[in-house]
C-alpha cells in the first residue's frame, strides 16, 4: 500500500535522474487554461499561472491574485496520478505546431481505444479554440476604462477582441461543419504583439520553458479524456501562453459536463508538480509512465500536511521568507538529512573565517586579499544609493567635527579648534577611504582621545611643557608601537572579541551618543511666563556706575580683540538701553530683567525639530516596506529618508524663521588660534628627555587607538553583513598609525574609527535581491563594499568651508536628531537588545528565536543580565574621568566574558554567543571540531540558525519506513482497493 | 486505490456517527509522552500536547513553543493506518488503573500473537515507568532560579526529583527482578498537587477528557507494539496526565531502538487525529477496527496538503484566525458544501433584519423589543471597561458642551451660553440615555443646529420678536413633528441610507472633528525674535493722554460692569508702568511694544500636548496587541489608553507651568444672561401669528433632526458592531422630540445624536473573547450595551460645576488632541477609506478584499471617485451658510447613490455597498432573492464575505470522485501494494 513507496521511490528516482546532475533542467512557467462556454462560443481562458507560487485570476475582479503558496486536496493528486496511469502519455513528441500537437493526441488517444474516432473532430475542435490571457493594465489605462462598461459578469465573457482580453483571432463557433473549423483553427504560430509586450516577462527566467495545462467540460464526451505530453524541443505554440516563452509540457483533462470543480483541482495540481524543482527534473528525464508515476509518489511523499480541523482552506498562503532548497531532495541517497541546508557560508567568530590567512602575514595577506578589489571598489559605488549615503554620512561627520571641534578647543585653548577638525577629518578620513583594509569604516573623533588631549594640554601647562611638541612626540612614538602591532600581527585578539563583547561596547556607545544628542536638546523654557503680566518682563542694558567706567573696560579686554568694534568707543555717550545684548556686555553693561535668560519658543521648536527629524526618518525608513506605491518609489524614499526628514524640517524651521542655533562652520583656512602655524617642529622646545619620555603616555593612546579601532572594525565585519570582500585589520591599523604621525606633525587631532557612525554607514548601503518569481521574498544580499562614498563623504568635509552659505540654513537640533537617529538604528538587530525585551515578554508571547528553543529562558535572563551589569559598569565608568581607560575597559569585557565558561555550559554559549578559541594547544583539534559541528547540524534540522559550537554528539535516525509486524490475522487486510 | 475512498467513506461515517449528533462528545486533550533513557533508568517525558492546537516541549530551552498548526507528513499518515491495521485494538475496556489496563493491553497482545509472552514483564515494566511532566513556572522562580544548574543539556534528563520537574514517585529501575518493579510501579492512582496546582488547567473545557500517546524505544522488542485502547469510562490514571483530566483513550507505540523520529510522527498523526473533531467523535463511537480506520481515510480525504517546493516543513504555523467549522464535515451527506459556513447571522442593510418588525408598529414594536433587556441594561455596565469609557466620552462631552456653549453665547448675545449648555447636555443625555431606543448613542450640540440659532436670533433682533419665545414655539412645532414622524413609522427611510450614504456622511462628520480639532491649535509665534536683541523687546503700558481722561473711560464702562474694582478709583494717581496687560486695558492706557500680541512657548507647547495627547493614545491602543506584558495588564493599558494620554499630558503641562489654556467650566449655577429666567413662558411677547408661523422653520429644524439623528443611529446599529439588542429608531425619535420641547421650555439648546462621539462610546465599549484553547484568536464579540455608562456620563456633566477645581488643571490642547483621535479613530475601519488608499497601492500590493476578488479595480475606483466627489461637495457647502441645510444634503447623497444603480451592475454593487430596497413591487421576489443567495454562497466558497445580493445563478458542482474510464489496456494496473 500507499506508505511504503518510499525506499522503491528513492532507488528510481535516482535512476531517473541520474547520478550525475550536471544539466540542470530549464526552469518551467507553467499557465492553466480552463474551456469557457458562452452560449455555443467556446475559448480557453487563462485562470492560474504558477512561477514558483501560484497566482490566479480573480474571475470578478478581473485580476491576478496575490502570489500564494498552492494548497492542495490529497484527493486531487491522487486524482491526477490515476490520470497519468489511464491517459495518454506521450514523450519526446516531435511537434511544430498545436494543430499537429493536437492531431497526435488525438491519434493517440484513438489509437488506445480511450476515444471513438467519430470524436476526433470535435476533440481537435475544442483544443484549437483561441486562448485568452489575463493581462495587467497600467493603472491610467484603467481608470481611461472607467465607466465605459456597465456590463453584468456574464457579458465579460462575450468573445469580443475588447480591451481587456487579448486574442489572437476571432472566429465563430460552427458546429455544423467541423471540417471547416478544423483548418480555421484560432492558434497562430507567431507569438503575438500582446504576448510580447507582456511585462511579466521579465518575472520569468531567460531559460524558462513553458508547460500549458488545459482543463475543459465538454458535452459530447462520456469519460475524461487526458494527455500528458512533452515535445522533443520547446515550441512557441503561438498564443498558447500569455508570454513568448516555448511550450514543452502539455496536459489536457477533458471531461464530461458536471465535474469542472474536481477536474480544475487535477489541473492544479498538476501545474503545482511542475513547477516543483524535483518533478519537473523528473517530468524532463522520465521515459516513460512509470517515472512520471514515481515522480508523483516522490512528490507525494514530501508533501506538508495541514489536519482539517485546524486550517482553513480558503486561507491563501503567502510565500514563506525560504523554501528548502530541491538540491536536497535530489540527493535522493541521503533524503533523510531534508531540512538541514539554510546554510551560512562561513560560521566561526566575526572574520573568523579567514583566522588562518590572517595570523600568518598580516599586513601582506591583507594588501593581498585587496588588490584584487581595486576596480570593483570604485566601480560599484556608481549608485543612487551611493549619494543619499555619502549626504547621511558627510552630515553626521561635520556634526561631529563640530561638535568635537568645539570641545577640543575648549580643552586646549584653541590649539586645535573647529577648523583643525575639519581639516584632520577630511585628510585621514580621504586617506584611510582610500588606502585603508576596511573602507566602510569612517574615522573620528572619539571621547577618549578628546579627554586624553584636555589632560596632556593641562599637565603641559602646570609643567611649562609646549603642548604641541610633546603632542607630536607621543604621536610619533604611538605611530611606531602602532606599526610594531601591525608587524607582530597583535591583531589576533580579535579572535576573542566575541558578540558578548561586541554587543557590550556596541550598546554603550550608542547609548553615549543617544544621550549626548538629547542632552544638546536643553534650552531653558520661562515657566513663570503669564501673558497678563507681560508688561512687567523686560531685559534692560543699565550701563555700569560712572565711577567704575575703567575698571569695567578691563574684564572684556579679551573678547574685544576679536571683535571689530574700535577700541577708542567713547562708553560714557553711549544710549544704553538702545545697545544690543552683546554689545551691553562689550561695553560692560549689566543686563536686568526677568527675560534675559530666555529665549521664547527656542526650546521646544529646537525639541520639535529634533525629535520630528528622528521620528520622520523612522516612519520613512519603515515606508520601504509598506504596501503604497511601487517598489522602486518607495525603496528610493527609503533609501533618501535621513535627507528627505533632514530638508523637511530645516524648511520648517526657515518657514517659522525662529531663531533656532545654526550649523556654522568655519570659512577662512587658517588655523584656529592665531599664534600658531601649520607644521609642529619636532624639536627645541622642550628638553631631550621629553621626546623619550612622551612614550609612556604613547603607550596608553596605542592601547586606545588599537582597542577602539579593532572593535569597531570587528563589528563592521560582523557576518550579518555579509562582506565579500574581507577584512584587513593589519592594513587599518597601519594606516591608523601613520595618519597619527602625519596628524601630530601638522598639529591636527588623532582619528580612529567611530562605530556608530560607521554602521550608519553600512546601513544606509545595504543591498538586496530584486526579488524574481512572484512572491518570492527579496534576500540581503550584502552591503555595497567600495571606497567612493567614504572618500567623497571626507572630500566634501574638506570643501565645507566653500559650502558655509549651503549649511547655515541647517538647524542644529535637527543634526542631533539624525545622531538620535543612527545612535538608535545602531542598536536595532542587536541580540542583546531582544534579549532584554524578553524580560518584558510573557514566555507564551515570547518570539520564536532559535536560542529560546534550546537554550533555559533562566539562563539567557542571566546571560543578559551579566551584560547589562556590565554595561552599567562601564556607563558610570565613562561618567568619570576614568574615561580615558574606556577603551580598555574592552579589555575588562573580554575577560568577563572569559570567566562566563565557568558560569554556561558551552551549549548554552555557543547559542547565546560564540565559542572562545582555545589557543594552540587545541588546534588541532579544530578539524574534529567542524566535523562535529556539522553532525549537529545534520541533528537538529529544525533550528535555522546553528549554534557555531560543537552540540553533544547525536545519534543519528534513519528515517526509513516502519517495520510493522506482517499481519498473522488473515482479517487484517490492506485498504480495499477497488479497481479503477 | 486511495482515491476512491470518499464515497464509501461518507456513508460509513454517516453509519459510524449516526443520524442523529444530539449527544456531543467531550472535548479531547491530548498529551505525548516519550520514554526517555538515562543509562538504565527510563521515564515518560511529556514532549507534546495538544487542546486544539500543537504545543511541543522545546528541549533545550525547557519550554513550551507557541501553539502551531500541527504540520504531518503523509507518511506518518499512512504509517498510523498501518498501526492501527495491524496493532491490538481494546475498545470499551474497563479499566480502573493504568496496572490493571497495561495488563490487559498486554494480554490481549499476547493472545494475538503479537509479543511473544517472556516480553510480557518487560513491556508492563516499561509502560509503567513514572510520566515527567513540562511545567510552566512563574518568572519570579526561575529568576529565583537562575544559576542554580550549570548542567550541561544530558544531566536535564537525571531522575532526581527536582524543581524543573514534577515527578509523582521516585524508583530506580532494577532490570534483574522485573517482578518486584511490577508491582512497585511508578503510577499512583491519585491526581498529584503539581496536577491540580497546573494552571495550564484553566484552557481546557470542564467537560474535557483526556488522550495519552506513549512513544517509546525500547531494546527487547523487534517489532513495533501498537496498542489503541478506548475506556468505557474516563479514568483518572494518576500521574498520567499534566492535569487532572480523566483518561478516556491510550495510544500505546513501543518499538525497537533507531525509528525514534518515525515512531515520533506516528504519535504526532494520532495526537493531531484525535483533538480533531470529526475523529474523536468517531473515536468516542466507533464500534472497532475498521471504523477507525474509516475516520483515518475520512481525515485524510480532508487534509491540506503544502507541495514541498513551495513550504519549509520547518516553519511553525501560527492558528489561524478561524478555522471552518467540523459540523460541515460532520454533516456527512453534503460534504461538498465544505467551506461555506463562516455565516454572518443578519444580512440586509444595516437594521434591516429587522425590517418587518419595523414597519409594522414602528413605536410600540420597539418598546416591546427594549422591555426584556431591563435588567441587563444596567447589569451588563458594571465592568472595569466602563470606568474608561465613561471618563472619556465624559471628557469629549464637556469639551464639546464648552465649545458649542461658547459659540452659542457668541452667537445668542447669551441667551443661551455655556451654563446653558451644560444642563442641556446633561438633561437631554440623562434621558435619552435612560429611555431611548439605542442608549449608545450620545446626544449633543450639532453645528447645523448652531448655525440655525445664529440666523435666527438675527433675525429676530432685526425684526424686534422676541426670540426666547419665539424659539420656543419652534421647539414645539418640531417635536409635534417628529411625533408625527414617529406615528407614520418614516424612519422607514433609513431603508436607503446603505452603506454609501454612510461612509460619506460618517467621513464627513470625522473630517469637521479633525479640522475643528486642528484649527484650535493656532497661536502666533513672534518669528522676528532675536535673542541677541532681547534688550528692545518689552511691552509697556502708556498712559493715555491726561486731556483724554473722560473720553478714555467710555468704552471701558461695559466691561467693567462686571468687574469688582471701584469705579472710584483714581486713575491719575496710577503707576502705569506696574500694571498688568488686563488693568491697563481696563483703565484705557494704551500696550506698547513689539511683544505684546505674543505668549512665548504658547504655541509650541499647545502643538506638543495636541499631538502628544493623540500620538499617546494611539501607540497605547496599539500596545493591546503588543508581545509585552501579560494580556491582562496590556488589555487594561489600551482600554484606558485616553485616560492614561490625558493624565500623562496634563502632568507635562502642570510640570512646564507654561499658560496654556485650561478647561474652565461655570462654577454658579445661573442663567449666562442675568435678564433671562430658567423657565421661558410660551405666550405674551410676540404677535399670536408668529405662533403659526414658527410652525415653517420648525419644518427645517425637523428634517434636520430627524436626518442627523437617524443616520447616526445607522452608523452607531451598524451589522459591523455585533448589537444584540435590536435598534429603536422610532423611539429614539420620540425622545429627541419630547426632549426638543422640554429644552425650548427652558431655554436650553437643542440636541440631537452625535455620530463621532457615539461611534467613540462604542468602541470603548467593545467585547472580545477570552481565548481558550492555546493559540486560538480572540473574536470580537460585540459592544457592552447598556444605559449605565451613559447615564453617568451625563449625570457628570451635569455635576460639572463642582469638579471645577479639578478640571482647571486640564488645558484645552490635550482635550483637542481627544477630539484629533476620536475623529481619526472613527474614519479607522470604514471601507471608503480603505478604498481611497487603494488609489495609491500598486494592484499587486493591494489587500486581499474580497470585493476586489468580484469587482475589476476600474469599478471599484470609479465607485471611490463618486464618493470622493460627494465629500468634497459637502465639504463646499457645509463652509457656506448653506450648511444650515447639510442634513438635507444627506438625502441628496441618497439620491446620487439611487443614480448609482444606473452607472453599477448590481453585482458590483451588492460587493461595494447594499442593494437598494425596491418598495412594495419587488416584495414578493424578496424571498427568491434570498433563495438565489445562498445558491450564490454555496458556489463561492472563496469568499469570506458574502455580497448582500444575488449574483448570477451558478451551476452547482458536486464534488465527487472523477470517473475515468476503467483500463480497457491490461499493462495499466493500479499501484502496486506491496503487503504490509
Amino acid at each position: 500500500h500507499t506508505h511504503s513507496f518510499k525506499t522503491s521511490d528513492n532507488l528510481m528516482l535516482r535512476y531517473i535522474l541520474g547520478e550525475d546532475d550536471d544539466m540542470p533542467t530549464p526552469t518551467l512557467f507553467t499557465e492553466m487554461d480552463t474551456l469557457q462556454h458562452d452560449g455555443d462560443e467556446m475559448e480557453w481562458k487563462e485562470s492560474a499561472r504558477w512561477v514558483k507560487f501560484e497566482e490566479k485570476v480573480e474571475e470578478g475582479g478581473e485580476r491576478w491574485s496575490k502570489p500564494h503558496v498552492s494548497t492542495l486536496t490529497l484527493h486531487s493528486l491522487f486524482e491526477l496520478r490515476t490520470c497519468i496511469q489511464t491517459g495518454s502519455v506521450l514523450l519526446d513528441l516531435e511537434g511544430y505546431s498545436l494543430p499537429q500537437i493536437v492531431d497526435d493526441i488525438v491519434d493517440r488517444q484513438v489509437a488506445d481505444g480511450l476515444i471513438g474516432p467519430e470524436l476526433r473532430e470535435k476533440v481537435s475542435f475544442v483544443l484549437l479554440r483561441k486562448h485568452r490571457h489575463q493581462h495587467k493594465k497600467p493603472i491610467h489605462l484603467s481608470l481611461a476604462d472607467m465607466g465605459k462598461s456597465n456590463n453584468s459578469p456574464t457579458s465579460e465573457f462575450c468573445v469580443e477582441c475588447n480591451r481587456k482580453w487579448c486574442v489572437s483571432t476571432c472566429f465563430s463557433y460552427d458546429v455544423s461543419d467541423p471540417a471547416q473549423s478544423r483548418s480555421m483553427n484560432d492558434i497562430s504560430d507567431k507569438p503575438s504583439t500582446d504576448q510580447m509586450k507582456n511585462k511579466f516577462m521579465k518575472k520569468i527566467p531567460r531559460d524558462a520553458e513553458a508547460s500549458n495545462v488545459l482543463i475543459g467540460e465538454v458535452d459530447f464526451l462520456d469519460k475524461p479524456f487526458v494527455a500528458f505530453v512533452r515535445l522533443a524541443q520547446a515550441t512557441t505554440l503561438g498564443g498558447l501562453t500569455e508570454v513568448p516563452v516555448p511550450t514543452r509540457f502539455l496536459f489536457v483533462l477533458l471531461g464530461p459536463h458536471g465535474k469542472g470543480k474536481s477536474y480544475n483541482e487535477i489541473g492544479r495540481a498538476i501545474a503545482t508538480l511542475m513547477v516543483d524543482d524535483l518533478f519537473s527534473d523528473v517530468a524532463y528525464k522520465a521515459r516513460d509512465r512509470d517515472d512520471l508515476i514515481a515522480g508523483i509518489d516522490e512528490f507525494l511523499d514530501e508533501v506538508i500536511v495541514l489536519p482539517p480541523g485546524e486550517w482553513d482552506p480558503k486561507i491563501r498562503i503567502e510565500p514563506p521568507k525560504k523554501v528548502p532548497s530541491a538540491d536536497m531532495r535530489k540527493s535522493v541517497l541521503n533524503l533523510n538529512e531534508l531540512g538541514q541546508v539554510n546554510g551560512t557560508g562561513t560560521a566561526g567568530g566575526p572574520g573568523g573565517g579567514e583566522d588562518e590567512e590572517m595570523f600568518c602575514g598580516g599586513l601582506w595577506l591583507d594588501i593581498k586579499r585587496k588588490v584584487p578589489w581595486i576596480l570593483s571598489d570604485f566601480s560599484q559605488g556608481f549608485h543612487i544609493q551611493s549619494i543619499s549615503a555619502v549626504l547621511f554620512i558627510y552630515l553626521g561627520c561635520i556634526t561631529n567635527a563640530i561638535t568635537f571641534g568645539g570641545l577640543l578647543g575648549d580643552a586646549t585653548d584653541n590649539y586645535q579648534g573647529v577648523m583643525e577638525s575639519f581639516l584632520g577629518t577630511a585628510l585621514a578620513g580621504t586617506v584611510f577611504c582610500l588606502l585603508g583594509g576596511q573602507p566602510l569604516i569612517i574615522l573620528s573623533s572619539t571621547g577618549p582621545i578628546l579627554i586624553f588631549e584636555k589632560l596632556l594640554y593641562e599637565f603641559c601647562k602646570s609643567n611649562t611643557i609646549d603642548y604641541m611638541e610633546l603632542r607630536l612626540w607621543i604621536g610619533l612614538h604611538s605611530c611606531l608601537q602602532c606599526l610594531i602591532l601591525v608587524a607582530t600581527d597583535a591583531s589576533y585578539i580579535i579572535k576573542y572579541i566575541t558578540r558578548f563583547t561586541e554587543e557590550g561596547f556596541s550598546s554603550l556607545i550608542s547609548f553615549i551618543f543617544i544621550s549626548d544628542a538629547i542632552k544638546k536638546m536643553y534650552y531653558p523654557i520661562n515657566r513663570v511666563f503669564k501673558p497678563d503680566y507681560v508688561t512687567t518682563y523686560r531685559c534692560e542694558c543699565i550701563a555700569p556706575d560712572q565711577g567704575d567706567h575703567l575698571s569695567v573696560t578691563g574684564p572684556t579686554l579679551l573678547p574685544r580683540v576679536y571683535l571689530p568694534s574700535p577700541c577708542t568707543y567713547n562708553i560714557t555717550g553711549l544710549d544704553w538701553s538702545q545697545l544690543s545684548k552683546k554689545e551691553c556686555v562689550k561695553y560692560g553693561g549689566a543686563l536686568l530683567g526677568n527675560a534675559c535668560k530666555y529665549v521664547p519658543d527656542l526650546a521646544l521648536i529646537s525639541f520639535i525639530l529634533f525629535f520630528g527629524t528622528y521620528s520622520m526618518t523612522v516612519s520613512l525608513k519603515k515606508f520601504k516596506t509598506s504596501r503604497y506605491f511601487p517598489t522602486k518609489c518607495r525603496s528610493l524614499v527609503g533609501d533618501f529618508s535621513i535627507i528627505i526628514s533632514i530638508l523637511v524640517f530645516c524648511g520648517i524651521d526657515y518657514l517659522l524663521g525662529l531663531d533656532t542655533p545654526k550649523l556654522h562652520v568655519p570659512t577662512e583656512v587658517k588655523p584656529t588660534r592665531p599664534d600658531r602655524g601649520w607644521v609642529v617642529m619636532p624639536f627645541g622646545k622642550n628638553p631631550w628627555w621629553v621626546y623619550v619620555a612622551s612614550a609612556v603616555p604613547a603607550l596608553l593612546v596605542t592601547i586606545l587607538i588599537f582597542m577602539d579601532q579593532q572593535i569597531s572594525a570587528v563589528i563592521v565585519n560582523r557576518k550579518e553583513n555579509k562582506l565579500k570582500k574581507g577584512c584587513g585589520y593589519h592594513l587599518d591599523l597601519f594606516w591608523v598609525g601613520i595618519l597619527m604621525a602625519v596628524c601630530s606633525f601638522l598639529g591636527l587631532p588623532w582619528y580612529v574609527a567611530a562605530t556608530v557612525i560607521s554602521i550608519a554607514h553600512i546601513d544606509s548601503l545595504k543591498m538586496e535581491s530584486e526579488s524574481s518569481a512572484p512572491g518570492e521574498q527579496p534576500q540581503f544580499l550584502g552591503v555595497r563594499e567600495q571606497r567612493l562614498t567614504g572618500i567623497l563623504v571626507f572630500v566634501l568635509t574638506g570643501v565645507s568651508i566653500f559650502l558655509a552659505p549651503v549649511l547655515q540654513y541647517i538647524p542644529m537640533p535637527v543634526l542631533y536628531g539624525v545622531f538620535l537617529y543612527m545612535g538608535v538604528a545602531s542598536l536595532a538587530g542587536i541580540q542583546f537588545w531582544e534579549r532584554i525585551k524578553l524580560y518584558l515578554m510573557p514566555a507564551k508571547h515570547q518570539p520564536d528565536f532559535s536560542f529560546l528553543r534550546h537554550v533555559p529562558l533562566r539562563r539567557v535572563h542571566l546571560f543578559t543580565l551579566v551584560q547589562i551589569i556590565c554595561l552599567a559598569v562601564l556607563w558610570t565608568l565613562k561618567s568619570t574621568v576614568a574615561a580615558i581607560i574606556f577603551p580598555v575597559m574592552i579589555l575588562g569585557l573580554m575577560v568577563v566574558r572569559k570567566m562566563m565558561d565557568l558560569m554556561f555550559s558551552q551549549h548554552d554559549l555557543a547559542w547565546l554567543d560564540d565559542i572562545l578559541p582555545e589557543k594552540d594547544k587545541k588546534k588541532e583539534k579544530d578539524g574534529k571540531k567542524k566535523k562535529d559541528h556539522k553532525r549537529t547540524k545534520a541533528a537538529e534540522p529544525e533550528s535555522d540558525e546553528e549554534p557555531k559550537s560543537p552540540l553533544p554528539p547525536p545519534v543519528k535516525i534513519p528515517m526509513d519506513t516502519i517495520d510493522l509486524p506482517s499481519a498473522p490475522d488473515p482479517s487484517v487486510t490492506p485498504p480495499t482497493q477497488p479497481p479503477v
